[in-house]
């Protein structure tokens, strides 16, 4: 029998008590949820969702009025769904900076991808200072950490010292460092139980881009 | 030392020899990675970015001129940044309907939960027949699913017998049903690293909704 099946009158009340008692329990806790504080944001993992997720968030923040921007940090070479909508249709509200030129084993410049990765942070900061921003996502940032282009110790100093109170930043890639995790305020690893790469489907409109 | 330190042109050689290697066996490995289909996607698991990773892919869609679909399964009630984009900016390519009424414990009335999540499958299910939409939301079905107000086994077999090829299908919540993991391209499990609420702090505009 799936519960799909009528409902007894007695099964309805018992229901209807439960419920009761989980919304008072769930009410009492979320009383003592009462801050509010920009947060410090990580996607990683090797798992799908991480951008997208983020992107998600920006586009939420739009919705709801709020200043926000955008910096890539690998991906500025790629022609993506993010791309394309931000900057036809959200330019008053959202900003966005493609500071990459694609993944290290394509552009095989070392020296380059380090003062891409550089330029990019320092385009990160002044956007996370504008205390009018209210939420900065930084795509990819924990790949250009991860092979030491930015140092990690010196991006946690600066989120520490000179975020505004209010500012959420989102930070996303696999492999973040430690440090960061530690400083974060909210942390999801993104975990890969099923990938159509395996079955030989390509990157698609709409999913990965 | 950091990477941040310049780099000898023997290291840089060094690096461009080893990328050139890493693309080339890349390259071959995505010239097997041919195929185009429409995905069974799955977002689960209890850490966050479930839903905003499947906004973020609903307004990926968007950008590249795909009609889509937004069914809410559990949220409908809530004025979600999703909600108020989707309604006001595109209406012409992405249907938007909110088709539940809270949490469980919100609305205490087992019957209406389950008939609003019957509502909102057959809903879902013109949706996915439709064949000019190229992707439709299930936002929170594994819910529904997980309290048996609609039955994985019937979900499941929908999808598989009448999912039109190119069409992509997300479905999103905790708890997603074996069956469902099994009949997925595509899953990803969300899991909790770190979460504010833990620090008192409650669900924000731009982050959670």
């Amino acid at each position: 029998m799936t519960q799909t099946d009528p409902i007894s009158a007695e099964d309805q009340d018992r229901h209807a008590a439960k419920m009761a008692r989980k919304k008072a329990a769930r009410d009492r806790m979320m009383e003592t949820k009462t801050g509010e504080k920009g947060l410090i944001i990580v996607h990683t993992g090797p798992g799908k969702g991480k951008s997208s997720s983020g992107f998600g968030m920006i586009m939420r923040s739009i919705a709801h009025g709020m200043p926000c921007a955008v910096v890539q940090f690998i991906k500025g070479a790629w022609d993506t769904g993010e791309r394309t909508l931000l900057t036809t249709h959200f330019t008053d509200i959202c900003q966005f900076h493609a500071m990459g030129e694609g993944f290290t084993w394509e552009t095989q410049d070392k020296s380059r991808d380090i003062a891409m990765a550089q330029a990019g942070w320092a385009r990160a900061q002044d956007l996370i200072r504008d205390p009018a921003i209210r939420m900065v996502l930084l795509d990819e940032i924990n790949i250009a950490l991860r092979y030491g282009y930015l140092d990690a110790a010196e991006v946690v100093a600066f989120l520490q010292a000179e975020k505004p109170a209010m500012t959420h930043v989102v930070l996303t890639g696999r492999g973040a460092p430690d440090a960061l995790i530690e400083a974060a305020d909210l942390v999801t690893e993104m975990t890969q139980v099923k990938h159509p790469f395996r079955s030989g489907i390509k990157a698609q409109a709409g999913v990965e881009y």
